[in-house]
């Protein structure tokens, strides 16, 4: 590189365990010169990760970190038949959705035969937000109209529009609050929110917020375009919804015209375990649902799906062109990672070592009294923090430090919901069984120093 | 693939020229029940694509088309040292920004050394549509305002807030008219404008606009958020700018507060020949700058680089995450993309090979009057087709023919314009003279015959 002397990828790769901290250093702060500072790091002492493979990442030492967090790459990082797939379609083909190519039929056609009916048409995209950005012009341009509904504290994308709808920026530091069109619903929490678990149709007591402001816009002459949500409350604490919740949400949504979005960004492709999909965990069919993260395994892809009749009405005369959406290495890589999900059996893996890291963190909240709640479906799961098991006093600087410290034992996890009181797990599903061993047994220990 | 005789990718290669139309018309078939109708397909008759290299493309017979279309694959379709280096990439690892790695460091450092200061921070993406959104966004955090001038139908990306400020969907079929934030400025045509050639101080006239514009505004106690414009106006019909313009367009907003953003989606990375980047023509620095297209020669990539002053106001405590954007694949690519451009010489070689294909296309016109005006810098060049040299009656529909025949002969061409009837010519850069006389030879033949 000119006028640096900053190690290329490769040659990085030859060096590892003889790099200096002094790379580290001048990494960091060429970072601050040369890109915005409203992207932060992970880490009180950010690391410097080099190589990935499987459910592990190495940084420049050669130092092996467990991948807690990682939902992105999904069937394990650098997965040879996913990087194979991607090389050879790059080298013969990669051009625009304008020709006819097969990949993008038989991704289209392999993908659709994971969703149920009525859900049959494809949009490619190139990320979790241009996908919901799409999914909202879909959901205003079917229904004619602007407002939409959201659950507390989600967040749906980085885009003008998704901002407005992602209670967690515009409410959070530097947000603007939130707009004329969007309407906040309680997180449907059986933990810490109004009614809690225990009472009799607990996701029916939270949905009832539905019914009442699609009757108070009724009452001001408008209806909504849109419920929007995730099928397991991501950015708002790993919350599982109650039963029931998404069903009764989507029925005062759907009898005033709106139409109902499931983003599966975080969640789908087999996570959760005892489904594909996180929505088929509530027992219903979204009209539209949004697709990221884990589809490409960290190639830059997504999707949204939808029925035949919103696609149609979206075909108005306005052209939808996406210059690398469903171009055919994106389109190859989404195959190839649906083709390892099945060949390695990765969902019902999901779903056993799912359940056993769960009873894992169960036995550990019997020992330690900071473990308020242990949740989550599968291999997305969330432990919540608190310094009172009555009162719920989130113990978020704890929970910070929790993280830092697992993360000085190689084990990489993080933190979310709105006191950054609950760890985040949701590793590639290559996770182990030794795996779950090793993080229970550091956190027993982390959480006995506390 | 399950329930299809589809062939895959690697079949497809082994099978060229021996694939029956049967594929074509099944994949067509599968097409239209699995993809939204909102995207069209290029031709009367679809090709299917199979293989490209260079500035060719092969369809599933194995027969050659000369690419002049695709400022996509800039460096050439399928270049191997890109498909190199993101091989080699993808294979050690592919994770999120929130980890120090040496790539985004290199790519960011040798982005910002081909831009004029103080255009220093970086904020990388997926896609130009993301890149112009986001542009969006920091200019009206910055700023504190909403309202946008924009050229006529201009097209600036797909998401929600980007279709408000692209004239050419909002006004197109199926548009909703303009929104109450964005205000049009004529298209500084100097062939069919208000203003022609010929006039003295032709970019100050069509400029004025922005100047009347912006007092109306501050009439109303309103103040602009951005001027937007693409360095040579792409889907208006392949404009180039006339000398001045932009100077003068970014002198009110800026008096008034607003920040003047350029689209280099289209022409950037040496493609208009003379310069690296279109506004460099114009003799003008921007405050923002947007990349898309050719930044990553068909991989998902695109940037946004901005001064640090605009950079910092966005960190305004709301962090921007972007989960693909900036990893270490993505910025090898467009390394190695800024590398092959080096090396290979081709912005130079886009000046000759530009300035040659022009020339050559003034020949043609003299001898076929329905070319009304040859226009375009470098490999970024319109032929704009008229009825009448006199009354300028755009012919459209002849436009469309003339592609369609020289798609006959093997040579892709597209057209744009408010009247379809430029002819655009957009190859990648690679793009040879012998090219240059097949394409200009088969024109003229096929305008004989019209």
């Amino acid at each position: 590189m000119e006028g640096t002397d900053f190690l290329q990828g490769s040659d990085l790769n030859e060096a590892e365990g003889k790099v200096t901290g002094r790379n580290h250093a001048r990494i960091l702060s060429a970072r601050k010169d040369l890109i915005g500072k409203s992207l932060s790091l992970s880490y009180r002492e950010p690391l410097l990760i080099v190589r990935g493979e499987g459910q592990y990442l190495y940084d420049e030492r050669g130092r092996a970190y467990l991948d807690c967090v990682n939902n992105v790459c999904h069937v394990g990082h650098c997965h040879p038949r996913v990087v194979e797939a991607a090389s050879r379609q790059m080298a013969q083909l990669n051009t625009n959705t304008r020709y006819l190519h097969p990949n993008i039929i038989d991704f289209a056609e392999r993908l659709t035969s994971c969703l149920p009916a009525p859900l049959e048409v494809c949009f490619f995209v190139n990320s979790g937000s241009e996908a919901n950005d799409l999914a909202l012009r879909l959901a205003r341009t079917f229904t004619g109209e602007r407002d939409v509904f959201v659950i507390d504290h989600a967040y749906h994308g980085h885009t003008g529009d998704l901002i407005e709808i992602s209670p967690y920026k515009y409410n959070g530091p530097g947000g603007p609050g939130p707009s004329v069109f969007t309407h906040q619903l309680s997180i449907p929490d059986g933990y810490r929110g109004r009614y809690r678990w225990g009472e009799p149709e607990l996701g029916l007591l939270y949905a009832r917020e539905v019914g009442e402001k699609t009757a108070k816009l009724a009452a001001d002459g408008r209806r909504p375009a849109c419920f929007i949500a995730e099928s397991i409350v991501g950015c708002g604490g790993q919350v599982v919804l109650p039963s029931g919740y998404l069903a009764a949400a989507f029925e005062p949504v759907r009898q005033s015209g709106g139409v109902c979005i499931v983003d599966e960004v975080q969640v789908g492709f087999g996570r959760v375990g005892s489904h594909f999909w996180g929505f088929e965990t509530q027992a219903v069919v979204p009209d539209i649902v949004t697709m990221g993260k884990p589809i490409g395994n960290g190639h830059p892809l997504a999707a949204v799906v939808t029925t035949r009749e919103i696609a149609d009405a979206f075909a108005n005369g306005m052209e939808y062109f996406n210059t690398f959406g469903g171009n055919p290495v994106s389109c190859a890589v989404g195959l190839a990672v649906l083709e390892v999900l099945e060949m390695e059996g990765l969902q019902q893996h999901a779903f056993e070592v799912g359940e056993h890291f769960k009873k894992e963190l169960g036995e550990l909240q019997k020992r330690h009294s900071l473990i308020g709640d242990v949740r989550g479906l599968g291999l997305f799961l969330g432990v919540e923090l608190v310094r009172n098991r009555e009162s719920l006093e989130p113990a978020g600087p704890e929970t910070g430090q929790v993280v830092e410290l697992m993360k000085e034992r190689g084990i990489l996890l993080s933190t979310d919901g709105p006191y950054h009181n609950v760890i985040k797990i949701k590793p590639p599903l290559v996770f182990s069984r030794d795996d779950v061993a090793s993080v229970v047994e550091n956190l027993d220990e982390v959480l006995g120093r506390m």
